[in-house]
């Protein structure tokens, strides 16, 4: 599969809420996901499909989510981007916020080996 | 400065029209450039200032922008990203399409070195 064929199914199941499911499917065992800054008690880095679900269920865990909007991909060579904007209540604060980022993912061997994300901290 | 200002800067200049001063002030000489794909007539990766304004200029005068909208920065270590949205004629089709993509900007030592474009293939 192209990058930009994983893309599109990637972004299909995020818009459906489904990114455990783009995990288990796409994703390298040895994934790499870097932050653009440490999320609170996390290394910047992660390493290793289980961490990465360890990440994502503790996001899930610790927002609120309003409202979310998926667009992409953007594909360029084995890489592509995809935006994401989300209206969450992060359970720690309690103060709602717009949280706008772009995932970049590279793939090798048809699977995500590396995720990165771009955003301006807060 | 951080890539982080540069952005900023950068995309205030282009949230301007000012993209030719946003070269002029922030991209290496040997500034490398990056399409998702080759535009007609060029090749896929251009390199030196003087082949990206050449490129720009070729843009502009071969495309009759009605709407744009710039966002970002998306900043990530040395790097940014930005999210372009066009509505635009392109001249030798006469059609009228939206273009969305994303600019991955690499910065070093206070100068963008790369810049690599993200879309779909029309």
């Amino acid at each position: 599969m192209s990058a930009s064929q994983i893309g599109e199914e990637l972004v299909a199941l995020c818009k459906q809420g489904k990114n455990m499911d783009a995990i288990e499917k796409f994703y390298s065992p040895n994934i790499v996901s870097i932050e653009a800054c440490a999320m609170p008690g996390m290394e910047q880095t992660q390493t290793g499909i289980d961490a990465i679900k360890g990440k994502n269920t503790w996001w899930v865990e610790n927002h609120e989510v309003h409202d979310g909007e998926v667009s992409g991909p953007f594909p360029h060579g084995n890489r592509f981007a995809v935006l994401f904007k989300f209206e969450v209540t992060p359970k720690h604060t309690g103060k709602r916020m717009t949280i706008e980022e772009i995932g970049l993912y590279t793939v090798e061997e048809d699977k995500i080996v590396k995720e990165e994300f771009f955003y301006a901290a807060q």
